[in-house]
């Protein structure tokens, strides 16, 4: 990553995203767990696990934004790069955690059985860590081969995922009560479509955008699609498990009523 | 250590591996702790210890990587070694206290008598911790020889705990609920497998294992063996706590309604 190529201000609008991106994710762990009382306890485990991926991207946007500040120094307003690295492999170290857990976190607020719940954890789950896994060593490999030969492999699980999610959910979706199932649909496409920036950042030094531009273009992309991924889509799921836990509520209290009448 | 034997690739493999570690300790100290109010209050204390253990193990990580970052400078894409010494032995620190406290999390989580969880919890906590007092002399030791006396030694009560678990819990396990025993089996093999790593590795450098690809080996796999012994294991202590919830509420429904038919 030729540092030096960023002038001040993508420098700092870099940084900014950053911060940004620390603060949202921050925000929504306290306001998942602030929240989690009120929610029937049914739900609790989906929503403690929505703020354990904000947290979990938290703290990585904290190590980025110090691998940052030590990867480069400003003096007399030009940009330096001070000659250690800027760890990018913090967001991979960081979707190995958060992506299996995102996907788990969708499972576990539809309420399937107990048998279809462990089942499509795993495999989602499986699939995910596997396509990270299989994105890092292109992603530090010095040669553009190695990195596209990486990009193919990651993108078999990744595919695999956006098939189960689209096609593989789609009876549990519509076994959903009515006034979630919009909204369980909507966090699918929020999560397919905030991952379809991935595999393309992934392929831009591969096609010469290795500039400035293209520093920043990437970090802010990566940074928006984490929020959209991880905090947005965890308001989406939050929102879900509210709708259900009133329903079941609703549901309780019409059950007690039944024996007064 | 040689660290100038690291390449670049290596340092920052290693380095995402102890951050990766760190993330998963802490996020697992987070969710045991905050779903301990869902599982009955029997099974708090094995909880609270679950999580204790991935907060030490968290703690500890974050020694670690700060160590790391002390000993090894960057500059212009070279490692190079700050003559500040790698604190190996902060491992040591954390097992001393993690690995008697994880014995007792699985010996909890039984349920057995009062009088055999203090007996067991006792004798594979103190056998735990002279495991890896034993260890620590040859860890440090300069000589290859006082290394080998001390992995012997150390393997004594090594192979105690594996009999004590295996031999020593059949009959306790299998007067536990048939939903949980399984799992139980599956947490004791978990610990046993895992464990395994340990005095192999241990025995790296008396075999000429010392170059940069041996020191990553070492302290990847040490990473990835913490994480399944404290983490994963945790999540089986975990679920066999909530299933254990699970049953004896629902057993308390039914012995509530008893009176009133």
């Amino acid at each position: 990553m030729e540092l030096e190529a960023l002038s001040l201000g993508q420098y700092s609008f870099t940084q900014n995203a950053y911060s940004f991106g620390f603060a949202v994710m921050a925000a929504a762990t306290l306001f998942f767990w602030l929240m989690k009382s009120e929610i029937a306890p049914a739900y609790r485990l989906a929503v403690t696990i929505t703020g354990l991926v904000t947290a979990v991207a938290a703290y990585h946007y904290l190590q980025i934004m110090l691998s940052w500040s030590a990867a480069i120094d400003v003096t007399s307003g030009e940009v330096v790069a001070t000659g250690k690295p800027f760890n990018q492999a913090y967001r991979y170290v960081d979707w190995l955690l958060t992506v299996p857990l995102l996907l788990i976190e969708l499972i576990l607020v539809m309420r399937l059985s107990k048998e279809e719940t462990i089942r499509k954890s795993t495999m989602l789950g499986g699939a995910a860590a596997l396509m990270i896994v299989l994105g890092y060593p292109g992603e530090v490999a010095s040669s553009g081969g190695i990195r596209f030969v990486f990009w193919v492999l990651s993108m078999i699980p990744f595919v695999y995922i956006v098939y189960q999610l689209v096609v593989g959910l789609k009876a549990s979706i519509s076994a959903q009560p009515d006034n979630v199932k919009n909204l369980i649909n909507m966090s699918v496409y929020l999560v397919i479509g905030s991952w379809l920036f991935y595999p393309i950042v992934y392929l831009f030094p591969l096609v010469g955008l290795t500039g400035g531009a293209a520093i920043t273009a990437v970090e802010v992309g990566y940074t928006v699609a984490d929020i959209v991924a991880k905090a947005v889509f965890g308001v989406f799921i939050f929102t879900i498990a509210m709708r259900k836990s009133q329903a079941s509520e609703s549901h309780d209290a019409t059950h007690h009523e039944t024996p007064s009448s």
